[in-house]
């Protein structure tokens, strides 16, 4: 997986604003909260979708810019969660949160900027010669960022402090909260090659749903099972919060059998495109078996 | 100016998620933030700068949609520079501030959605038949916002409190936080219509620069001289915080004389342009001799 994470990291180097640039402040915080550090599974889905089909896929060029934009987007959401007023955890990658390492104030900022950013980079000239597809991915991005995708998660999240909710109602939550910005992900990076046809996008939407979903759980077993080193993100966090979790609902061995379940799902959905796509089935192997 | 505003008023309560869709207390929040309040000054550039040229200009319904994102922008700001970390406000157009009326989360999840929601409203199929124009548009959208526009003049902002600024000092700031979207709502208006050649859409530019600043003069202005009933924010506040402004560093009269200044070079800018541009004149005019 070195390859994409590798790229995608000296990319965003070059394309977030310089911290020699004024706003100095703000392009530093900008820099701390996006650069070294994450598994960066956005931008390994973005590329994993555009080579899928015959090769040679999408160019690497393109992807690259998308699968930044979605680091733009996925950093932004855990400096804002990360805000006292929000989840008010003060640990994120292994170094101190946004506003502890700075302010309050610089971390709003930042992260309304990286979303700004997000959608800059989208619209640049190189991610798309055709501007009607290029207007479609800047569409599913905003949706997928908004009140109906990722923040709306983020509210659903907050208002279940406390509740005890269904397998259905937590999958709503993720499928929001998580899933929209990983839907988002193989969307735009398989528009960016030419290859599939709406049918395939449909079945490869489905498989994005799916490992979204087996992201969250695989997450929710490894804060029970992990440790903060190991993570480099508090554990037991949403416990303490008394947050609904897959492990708290379902109980760890049946969480476990979901992702197990979701894999496999996701595999039947690659199989169904009757295209390679080869490294979408290992990153779905990747999301349920790893570690941290 | 009451056409452009009604009917700005009736798209944004039709654009909005209804409050009735999940997740509903953000929705609710976020028409509270945009819904009922402000001058709408970046609506009327969109339309004016949307109706320059021959009759007829750009279609309504694209005006319409696009002063709507830009709202949806500025009304962001307002809430996000209103929470407790920022400027500490309580009240906002005559009425609670966000973050008062529901809680912080909320407010800063409110903020998040309705930038997306911008880009969300720029990328609608209606707003443009030319998707190169279109693309065109969301990048102009997402610099205004981002860290060397909107954001970043905000973070100018909070880097400025107990200053001795210079005026050129104060200019750069604000030619950010405020200046950026306010040209931004000309440069999106004037693309709507192919009326404009690059010549005219550089001077209408200039034209934006003017007026964007000379609001910001005006707003210092009042800020000494009216109330806070007035206003429906609260008035001294940057004095108050130890913020530098037009009247801490000109002095009140010269402040005035700076505003009429700019007045004068908008419309030179305008007359430069040798076509029909009556309305953003009109609104050169409104900007510095507005009372509230």
């Amino acid at each position: 997986m070195g390859r994409v994470q590798a790229r995608t990291e000296a990319a965003l180097d070059r394309l977030l604003p310089s911290a020699a640039i004024a706003p100095q402040r703000l392009h530093e915080a900008m820099r701390y909260a996006v650069l070294g550090g994450g598994k960066r599974i956005r931008p390994l889905l973005v590329f994993a979708a555009g080579e899928a089909g015959a090769a040679p896929g999408a160019d690497p060029a393109r992807l690259e810019i998308l699968g930044c934009a979605l680091e733009c987007i996925h950093a932004y959401s855990l400096v804002h969660d990360d805000l006292p007023c929000m989840d008010d955890d003060v640990l994120r990658r292994g170094k101190p949160a946004c506003h502890v390492e700075f302010d309050e104030a610089t971390a709003l900022l930042v992260g309304d900027s990286l979303q700004s950013l997000a959608f800059q980079l989208v619209s640049d000239h190189r991610v798309c010669n055709d501007p009607a597809v290029q207007v479609e991915m800047l569409k599913i991005l905003a949706v997928a960022c908004g009140s109906r995708g990722m923040a709306g998660g983020q509210a659903i999240d907050l208002a279940s402090v406390g509740q005890t909710l269904t397998v259905p109602e937590l999958e709503y939550m993720h499928i929001h909260k998580t899933g929209a910005l990983i839907r988002a992900a193989v969307a735009l990076g398989a528009r960016a090659s030419s290859a599939l046809g709406a049918g395939q996008l449909e079945r490869l939407d489905h498989y994005a749903k799916c490992v979204g979903l087996a992201f969250q759980v695989v997450d929710d077993v490894l804060d029970q099972e992990s440790s903060t080193a190991t993570l480099g993100k508090t554990v037991g966090k949403d416990a303490a919060n008394n947050k609904p979790t897959y492990v708290s609902v379902l109980g760890l061995a049946r969480a476990k059998v979901l992702a197990e379940e979701l894999r496999k799902d996701a595999h039947e959905a690659l199989a169904s495109l009757a295209m390679p796509a080869q490294r979408l089935g290992d990153l779905a192997d990747f999301i349920v078996l790893r570690k941290f």
